[in-house]
């Protein structure tokens, strides 16, 4: 038995409610609280494996993380917690308290249930496959070797269709697993949504493909960039959109991502090429807009539901909202190609900014999908949208998904991967057990150009501001209409209450025809 | 209630024994596995603290730590463990198994009982108040003030002595706690053993004070040795001694340290000096030979006492001998100077190798311990013992310890601390509740000079192998005689088994003598 005192103080915002309800709700709070803060050293486990973890030290970790999920797990699944939960379910609290409180005791119980439905076997297979299967892929990508890591995803696969049709036996599995990351999403009409996004990207890259103007990509991808420079460079930019590194840190990884280990610990992490400046520039753009939504939550709610995230299309409208939204506009790069040039200046002495920027439109089908550029990106994700789903579904198998992810890459791109590091080996996702969580990809493309519309209307202003190098208002914006809503609405409520539309792909469609149009000539 | 199923495998080299005895020690080992893995976790917490942590994430860690303590404790207390721990105490296996189920199941029931006797509470407290004296320290060390500090410290000090009393009700409480860091140690004992090193290394420095010859020590800390070559030469160094980076990495920090988080985890850390070789070079030797003791425990026995260290002395003497009797020899830097040539050719091209060899015998009575030369070093670890005694006995109070410090300083040293950075405020030890910990570097150096004769003796061609830079047949005496016996001996019995002699100081004066006497011409 596990005995922890609380350390945490009660929560603040407090609706007049009887003493008994206050204090359970207090108790509550301070359970949630305590295994949110188990649930970030389970987190400094996994940054560290993927950015200082010894070549050796894989087997222990994997020991760690395994014990750790199962303390958390049990934390998760308390009773005492439970009877709480259920307690506060039927107090005036559930219906008369403040919309935080709500959000809280309606989001806490919907967690804890799905968690209990969880057996702690199951819990302990799951990460411990995942580590394992994690460490095989950085085997397997190196070396394009696809029987390293095939009966890892076999396992995993399994395992997760398991967990589905435990925690959500009456959604169909993929829409099951999907709910982890988007929670209330449903893959009918995500396909829906995305069928028309498709075709009019298909269209946009084929008119791109055969239009006679055509930006010059190659200064990016085929001089020069220090990787030393590029380290300070890239600091400096998500130091100024805001990304506070007081609260943060930056590291090298193989396979960028951010993590929160706390209210005032946000880790973004990126890899350097130094024939690209766009691997890393916008891979810290992406990861920073991940951390200002992270570091713009409410610390008073931290480890509760008004402190945490909507959902990974939110989050993910965030981190494309500044890497492409802003990251690839012209007003942008009037304030940071000088920057750049100091930053770089053997390899930009020719450029001037409209060249520069140009550059970074370019349209280009590419095996890779983290390098992929804007316009493509989307065909990268409902690539892996479709394929996982029918594995989930029963309709493939992952023996087969080398040969189908080939053969779908085909008809969307004109070209076939040259092996499986350039296919079905190059992303960690499946690896890491995130199955469902590609389409919040494209989710979150779709949201933020509404948001980037809406952000502009709200700030006067807007080009001047940035290219002046002031992003503070829109840096408010999104925080007073994004960040502080925690979990308290789903995703696309959230979206529609910020920006007073429907969501739809019309936006990402308009933003992509307003800004490649022109860079092409089309 | 937390459930952990038992991932790891039964220990290895069972003895015969009846099937529900083995079935029990299988369990009970199960059981401190698992402890040990969560408590590398928290070893992980620490490591990152002291290396990565953002500057605002210090309060958040201490509540992981305070959790992680929490769990830790609960597992360490478990009253199912206690029972098997018990039982198996009087089966046959407690006198009839091999020498490791004996030494294992003797430890494993002494830790197990003296953790049951400190309260859950005072564990927090405890975890608590380090991770918040910790950062005070950091402030007030930089910014010389004691006052920051001093809180903590009254704290930390009250809390060391209700542990103490807790724990072992039986012992003086300085003793209570010099038993956590070195088993079967007593201060009175020590104090007998320490007052000849103390007197003879008083008169050492007197007479190299005074003498007309004297190493020119300038050549190392007056001229620039950038950091990134310092970093690729002491990374050379450290692996060439055996140190497998494969199994552990090189980091930077405030207050070097060595930490494991696993049997193939170890990391060393440093701070680095341009202006001074010394204090990464000898820090990484140090932190090496550290790391070197805890690469070569039993991998089988992990988190078990015959896969840990015998004790802080034992670990102590392990850094010494890398650092001073290998690092400051000149075997040592027939090999290596030219390797340090050809890494600082501006700092080290009018210097040959027996002047840059004296350089490194400089003895200077200086304020700050972790940079003393190797002479001096003792006496600064004899006033931190005889002052943190003073408090946990009532015969000093927190407040006078500034002052207490410059007068005793003054007296061994012949000059006054001007601030109090370099005086109280320099170890990181008091505010990481380390008290009673100073001793064992004493007792460390006293290990490493008699160990050091014994391998001399055992290893052939000992001077020849270090001037060709191998150093394999040092590790594997080393191996053999202290890694491979984890902690089934204490410290001093080990020591008498693998040197044949009985512990005491002559070594380490004689080592000295013989090392710094021809460099002063005394």
């Amino acid at each position: 038995m596990i005995i922890l005192s609380p350390p945490m103080t009660a929560p603040p915002h407090r609706s007049p409610a009887s003493s008994s309800t206050a204090d359970l709700f207090a108790a509550a709070c301070g359970h949630a609280r305590r295994t949110a803060v188990l649930g970030s050293v389970e987190s400094l486990l996994g940054w560290d494996e993927q950015t200082m973890l010894p070549r050796a030290g894989g087997p222990h970790r994997a020991d760690q993380a395994t014990a750790m999920a199962a303390v958390v797990h049990g934390l998760r699944t308390d009773p005492t917690q439970a009877e709480r939960l259920a307690a506060l379910a039927a107090s005036p609290m559930a219906t008369r308290g403040t919309p935080q409180e709500r959000a809280a005791l309606r989001l806490l119980k919907h967690d804890a249930d799905k968690q209990s439905r969880l057996p702690v076997r199951l819990v302990e297979e799951l990460a411990r496959a995942a580590v394992e299967a994690q460490q095989a892929w950085v085997e397997a990508r190196a070396s394009s070797t696809w029987s390293a890591l095939r009966p890892h995803l076999v396992r995993m696969f399994a395992l997760k269709r398991e967990q589905a049709a435990c925690q959500r036996p009456d959604l169909d599995p993929y829409d099951a697993l999907l709910d982890d990351y988007e929670p209330g999403a449903r893959w009918q009409r995500l396909a829906e949504q995305f069928a028309p996004l498709r075709a009019a990207v298909v269209d946009l890259v084929g008119e791109c493909g055969t239009a006679i103007r055509r930006p010059d990509e190659s200064i990016l991808t085929e001089r020069l960039y220090p990787v030393e420079s590029q380290r300070d460079f890239v600091r400096e930019v998500a130091g100024r959109i805001g990304f506070d590194f007081g609260r943060g840190r930056l590291d090298t990884t193989e396979h960028p991502f951010c993590t929160t280990l706390g209210p005032d610990d946000c880790r973004i992490t990126t890899r350097w090429n130094e024939r690209s400046l766009p691997t890393a520039l916008f891979g810290v753009l992406h990861e920073a807009g991940h951390g200002l939504y992270e570091q713009g939550l409410s610390r008073e709610w931290y480890g509760l539901p008004p402190g945490e995230a909507a959902s990974l299309g939110i989050h993910e409208s965030q981190s494309r909202l500044w890497e492409n939204l802003v990251g690839r506009s012209r007003p942008f790069w009037e304030w940071c190609f000088p920057l750049a040039r100091k930053a770089f200046p053997a390899a930009l002495d020719d450029v001037d900014v409209d060249r520069f920027r140009e550059a970074l439109l370019a349209v280009r089908p590419s095996f890779i999908r983290v390098e992929a550029d804007e316009v493509t990106y989307n065909l990268h994700v409902l690539l892996r949208f479709d394929l996982e789903r029918a594995v989930v579904h029963g309709d493939l198998a992952v023996d087969d998904l080398p040969a189908a992810w080939n053969d779908r890459f085909e008809r969307d791109f004109g070209m076939r991967p040259p092996d499986d590091a350039h296919g079905v080996l190059q992303d960690i996702h499946w690896s890491a057990g995130l199955i469902g969580y590609f389409p919040t990809y494209t989710l979150g493309n779709l949201f933020a150009a509404q948001l980037m519309e809406a952000a502009r209307r709200a700030v006067p202003d807007f080009d001047d501001q940035m290219a002046a190098g002031r992003f503070v208002d829109l840096l408010e914006w999104l925080r007073r209409e994004v960040h502080a809503f925690g979990r308290t609405l789903e995703s696309e409520p959230l979206v529609e209450r910020a920006t007073g539309g429907c969501v739809s792909g019309d936006w990402l469609v308009r933003s992509l025809r307003d800004r490649y149009g022109p860079a092409y000539g089309l």
